[in-house]
């Protein structure tokens, strides 16, 4: 193995579910992992666990420092003691999803079915799954940590995809749920974003149809590059211009345009450089065939096809409390998408809020600090706690 | 060589300029090939000369077949007997681009100066050009032809910048000049998605460091994914899901989702085969080092940093009759670009008109059939010929 082995799968904390799945694709998966991370503590009445749901490259390490990078955890923004999700007051829960790569079963878990000797990885033969077999492999995580009902349940991106799965499959396993910068489903556009990345990682000679980690490689060039063109669709062009511009990067015998003979491939542009280490960084955290696999699943992601192209269908009855956040500058989930599923939601006559944060930031900015943001997320929860007589 | 190998450099017709060309970069490049089509005859008067200047992948092939693809010319509903750019009126001329690859001097091209042997190529030797160097080169063409003034330059995209550098740096050469969904610099964002389509064909082990003529071999898959990536940009949300949504396409064992277990890597989504024949498509026609080049060139363009970063210096003074053209839903040049432009031509009291076409075609409007930009056009161009006197 070289340099960028990430953790053993069995270093995370997780239960292992011995009756394991149905998936959607028809297989029965079993048994599985699902690693997770709690903050908080669970209260006498069991009715202060928020479940929090990440997006495509996220993990469980919600809160608290990253065991690979070292980084705090992605959302130690917006969940810690005070903070927008109060661990004072509520149990938050965050599992790797299933096909990921933080302990949970995915295609870098080792096969135990029958016809393996147990040593085998799964590589590309992991069944397809959708984010159906992620909630609910989630909800079987849940139940084992003694829950009958969740006070709410909240994502971003395609956690955001989660959340509404869990409201159409589960809808009285919560009382609240928050899909943010999110979809009811996966447009053209973002599975043509998808489909690039996951070409990117199959060009790579290093890919080896999925078997690298055998031979002790890993495709880096070819994620890399999936992850250099994904990140750019996270930001905005001005938040893109606002912290890069076409400021350059001054290296030996780099000029800031073409004076005197440049380099053709040197760093130029600051904007390039970042992609660079973004791509780069990316390699030593993510497994490529996590990323192919999960990729797919976002991609068939839609609420109405499972009700006969009929959105609202998914929705009449609903008892959850929806509360609906969308990024102004957030392109690859834009305001036009939220307001597809509100639509939905309405004509079902469920219980909606909507925020439209104006920030310049993008898609991530659900993932930075954003005061109007906090304030949504602080206040809904307070609402609803208040509105269900929580202590 | 294999089956993607395009036609020798010698094939399209062209002329050699001898005293070859100062780049910016500080090299004298000499002698040069510059290839090019003309449709229409010239006038008399020598006073009918439209150039057209082609986008980073188009070519001099704008209103007849393609002698690799077959395809019809690029702009054959915009150029021809009757079309809008009317060549019983007008002499129009297009060359292919310095650093490009179909006949104009380039990376690909043999090396000819002093410590080569004449059979060497190029490849990343070839010294890195700017949208100016391509510009001085369709000026010693245009002069060669023996026309001392053009009636307009016309271009989008990248041909737009180079309409832009020839306002700028022929001032004198022109009465007219066309824009198209273009912008006075290139963006952060441009910038990024640029660089990523570089670092995909740069990690493609068949780049070979830029020799890969030499092996017999082209990066191909490097290539397709820099390709379809940009092919994303050149198109609306609103058009991908026009022409595709979630509609997938069938195959063997490939249900409509995941009913029963699917390939991982099959096509499922129209979009995804769609883009995969763009793809495969561009590697047959197009050289992998001349996309590096010229990516470089567009990053570099910035109207300003040429006048101490003040755009409207580069204009005062024009005698040039502008028409600024963008697209209502292009979002890789989209009209806030435009206006920036607009803004500086508006500070040096050019004459300017401005024409945001109404189209959820996204950048590649202006090569499709668009009844209002026909008009726009045809329009501008008959009110500058009646305006110069022009029979």
């Amino acid at each position: 193995m070289n340099s960028t082995t990430p953790l053993a799968v069995g270093d995370h904390p997780h239960i292992r579910i011995d009756e394991g799945l149905d998936l959607d694709c028809g297989v029965h998966l079993a048994p599985i992992d699902v690693a997770y991370c709690t903050y908080g503590t669970l209260s006498a009445r069991r009715d202060n666990a928020i479940l929090i749901c990440h997006a495509f490259t996220g993990d469980q390490y919600v809160a608290e420092q990253h065991p690979l990078t070292g980084k705090p955890g992605w959302w130690s923004s917006m969940v810690g003691p005070g903070k927008p999700i109060d661990t004072d007051r509520f149990f938050v829960i965050c599992s790797n999803v299933l096909g990921g790569c933080m302990g949970t079963t995915g295609p870098r878990s080792v096969r135990t079915d029958s016809d393996g000797d147990g040593q085998e990885l799964w590589g590309t033969a992991f069944p397809p799954i959708t984010i159906r077999d992620m909630v609910r492999a989630q909800y079987k995580l849940v139940r084992a940590l003694g829950i009958d009902r969740l006070f709410a349940v909240i994502g971003g991106s395609m956690g955001g995809m989660q959340v509404l799965e869990w409201t159409v499959t589960y809808p009285h396993m919560m009382l609240a749920a928050m899909p943010i910068a999110t979809a009811p489903f996966h447009s053209a556009q973002n599975i043509a974003f998808n489909e690039v990345g996951r070409q990117a990682i199959i060009a790579d000679p290093d890919w080896l149809a999925g078997r690298y980690w055998q031979a002790g490689v890993v495709p880096a060039r070819g994620l890399a590059v999936a992850r250099m063109m994904a990140h750019i669709t996270y930001l905005s062009e001005e938040a893109l211009t606002r912290k890069f511009g076409r400021r350059v990067r001054r290296g030996p015998n780099q000029g800031s345009a073409p004076e005197g003979p440049v380099s053709l491939f040197g760093d130029i542009f600051e904007v390039e450089s970042y992609l660079r280490y973004q791509g780069s960084s990316f390699v030593r955290r993510f497994d490529a065939n996590s990323y192919l696999t999960i990729t797919r699943a976002m991609d068939w992601f839609d609420i109405a096809a499972d009700h006969d192209g009929e959105m609202r269908a998914a929705f009449i009855g609903t008892p959850v409390r929806f509360c609906v956040v969308s990024f102004s500058s957030d392109w690859l989930f834009p305001t036009s998408s939220a307001r597809v599923l509100l639509r939905a939601l309405n004509q079902a006559a469920a219980n909606v809020s909507f925020v439209e944060i104006e920030t310049d930031k993008g898609h991530d900015a659900f993932l930075l600090e954003e005061p109007g943001f906090d304030r949504t997320v602080r206040g809904f929860l307070c609402g609803v706690a208040e509105h269900a007589g929580l202590n």
